[in-house]
C-alpha cells in the first residue's frame, strides 16, 4: 500500500468549470500484482478533450465519475514492478490518474526515451497530441505540396505540430493564435508562413485573405467559432476541413449558434470531417517513430508549458480555456 | 429568322425573387447553321439552383445577365436541322432558354425516347435531377445495405429519386416533406419507410428518432435549416452528409444563422460534403442508362408537376420555394 494523493471529480460543471469541480484526496494505492507496475508520476497531461469527460453525457471519451480519480496521460518512473518488461527506474508513459502514483498494466504503457526528447514531450509531440496532429493532418486533411493549410489553435499542443508537418510537406501554412508571443513563435521558430493574432485582429476574413492569398485548401480546426466562420468563406475547390477540436464551444451551456456553413460547402465541393485519434490506434507506433525521427533531426520544434506541483493541476487545466499555454500544457508532479 | 418569345432577367432580386425580376420579350431567333438545330420547346425546367444564377455573385453556375434570356434545361422538338444527327420531328433535351425556340448545337443535346418515359421526365428523373440523385447518393452518400438514409426535400425532383435508389440498395429510408399529400406519396407510392411532414410536426428530433430508431447513416440534404439541425443530432458513427442543396437559405438576404454543427461531427467522425452533379459529367450516360432501365422496369416511380404556358414560367419557378411541386416542376410550353 502506498500513500497517494489524487484529484477526483468533486462535481460536474454547468458551463465553465472552476476549482470547485476538483478535490485533492488522500488515498492508498495497492502494490502491483502480476504484470503491473507502480508508476510515480513525473508529469501529467491536461487536455481540452477532458472537458467532455467532466460532463455526464456519453461522448467519445467516457465521462469521469463523480468522486472518482481523474484519468489522463502521464509520464512517470517505475518504482515497483511485477513485470519483466520494465525495471525500477524506467520511464514510461500511459493512461494514469491525476495523482502521485498510478498502478498500470505493463502491457498498457510505452517506454520513454529521454535521449530523444525530454520526458514531458511524450505527453505532447511524442504523445497523443503529436499523433493527433500527424494522422489528422495527413489522413483527414491530406494536403498536397503547395496547398495552403490553415490551423486554428496553432500554438497549442496539436496545432503547433500540424503546422510544422504541413511545412515539411511543402505547404503554405497560416496559423491563428491568441497572443503576439504565440504568433511570433509560429513564424520565427516553427516556420509558419503567417500567423494571425485573433485577439487583436478585427477582420479575420481580410487578415486571412492577406495571409492565404490563394485561398484555403486544408483547414485543421481545433477551435471553432468566428475563426472557423472566416475560414469557411475562403475554401478552395475540393477543400478539406479536419475537425479535431472545438474548444471555443466546450464550455457553452446551450448549443452555440453561428453562421450556417452548409451552403458554403456546395460550390467548392468541400469536405468536412470529424476526427478522433483513436481511430488510428493500430498505427500509433508509425506516427511516434516518424515524429521521434523528425524531432531528433531537428525538423520539428516542440515546447511544453509546465505548471509545477500536483496541487496546481486544476489551474493548469482551466488555463487551457484561457489560452495560457504555448505548446503542450503539462503539470510537473515529481522532480526529476 | 423565327419570331420568338423569351423570358429575360429584368432585375436581380434582393432576397426573395418576385415577378418583377422577369420580363417576357419578343425577339427573333436565327435559323440554324452548320451543326445546329432549331428546337421548339415542349417543356422547360425550373430548378432551385437557378436562384443562384439570379444573383450577381459568381458561384458554380454562371450568373444570368440582366436583360439576357434565362437559360435552363429544355425538352423540345427539332423543327429545323443543319445536322445529320437529328431529323425534323425528333425530340431532344439540352440547355436552352426559357422561350419558345432555342438554337442548339446538335453536339450539345441528347435524344429523348418517349417509349421509356414521357418527354418531361427527361427534365426530371432522366435528366439533371435524376443524375444528381444517382451520383450524389451513390458516390457521396455511399450507403451500405441496411443503412438508414434520411432525405430532405424528399418529394422534390432530386429527393424523390434519392429515396427510391436508397430503397433499391436495401436501405431504411426516411423523408422530410411539406404536405400530407407529399408524405403519402413517399410512403405509399415510392416505398419510403417513413415520411415526416415538417410543416405539421413540432419536434423534428423526436419524429426522426421514431422514424429512424437506429440513427442516421446517410443524410442527403436538399434543404438545410431546422430539418438539417435535427438530423445532425442523430448522426451515427461514420455518418455521411451529402449537401446537394440548401433551398431554405437561397433567398436569405444575409448569412443565415443556426446551431453550430462542427462540434457534432467529432464523436461520430461524420463527413459532410458539398456536391455538384457536373463533377460526374463523364459518367452521365451511365446514370441515365441505369435510371432508364429502372424506370422501364417499374422499379422507379416518377412524377412531374406541370404548369402550362410559357407565360407562367416565373410563377412555376417561384413556386419551388413555396414547395408547390411534387416531383419535378416543369413548364409546358408547346402542346404535343
Amino acid at each position: 500500500m502506498y500513500a497517494n494523493r489524487q484529484w477526483v471529480l468533486a462535481q460536474r460543471p454547468a458551463g465553465e468549470p472552476d476549482l470547485d469541480c476538483f478535490e485533492l484526496r488522500e488515498t492508498d494505492t495497492d502494490a502491483p500484482t502480476d504484470g503491473e507496475l507502480l508508476v510515480e508520476t513525473r508529469y501529467l497531461s491536461v487536455d481540452p478533450y477532458m472537458r467532455g469527460r467532466m460532463s455526464e453525457q456519453e461522448s467519445y471519451a467516457e465521462p469521469w465519475a463523480v468522486g472518482e480519480p481523474l484519468e489522463g496521460g502521464i509520464v512517470g518512473e517505475v518504482v515497483e514492478t511485477e513485470s519483466d518488461a520494465y525495471d525500477i527506474g524506467d520511464l514510461v508513459t500511459g493512461q494514469g490518474t491525476w495523482g502521485e502514483y498510478s498502478l498500470l498494466a505493463a502491457a498498457d504503457v510505452a517506454p520513454v526515451d529521454p535521449s530523444v526528447a525530454p520526458p514531458e514531450a511524450y505527453l505532447g509531440i511524442l504523445g497523443m497530441p503529436g499523433r493527433t496532429a500527424y494522422f489528422g493532418l495527413l489522413e483527414v486533411g491530406d494536403p498536397a505540396p503547395g496547398d495552403t493549410v490553415v490551423v486554428s489553435g496553432a500554438a497549442g499542443a496539436v496545432g503547433s505540430v500540424v503546422g510544422q508537418i504541413a511545412k515539411l510537406n511543402g505547404c503554405h501554412v497560416v496559423g491563428f493564435a491568441g497572443t503576439d508571443e504565440k504568433t511570433r513563435w509560429l513564424t520565427e521558430d516553427l516556420g509558419f508562413d503567417a500567423a494571425i493574432n485573433y485577439k487583436t485582429t478585427d477582420d479575420y476574413q481580410a487578415a486571412l485573405a492577406d495571409a492565404a492569398p490563394d485561398g484555403v485548401d486544408v483547414y485543421y480546426d481545433n477551435v471553432g467559432g468566428p475563426i472557423t466562420d472566416a475560414v469557411f468563406t475562403q475554401l478552395n475547390l475540393d477543400a478539406t476541413v479536419a475537425v479535431c477540436g472545438q474548444i471555443a464551444h466546450y464550455n457553452a451551456e446551450s448549443v452555440p449558434t453561428g453562421p450556417r456553413k452548409l451552403p458554403q460547402l456546395i460550390a467548392p465541393r468541400a469536405t468536412v470531417q470529424g476526427l478522433l485519434v483513436g481511430d488510428f490506434a493500430t498505427r500509433f507506433e508509425v506516427a511516434t517513430e516518424q515524429l521521434s525521427e523528425w524531432v531528433a533531426a531537428g525538423k520539428l520544434t516542440h515546447r511544453e508549458s509546465i505548471v509545477e506541483g500536483l496541487s496546481n493541476a486544476p489551474e493548469a487545466f482551466l488555463g487551457l480555456f484561457a489560452g495560457d499555454n504555448i505548446g503542450k500544457q503539462v503539470v510537473q508532479v515529481a522532480a526529476e
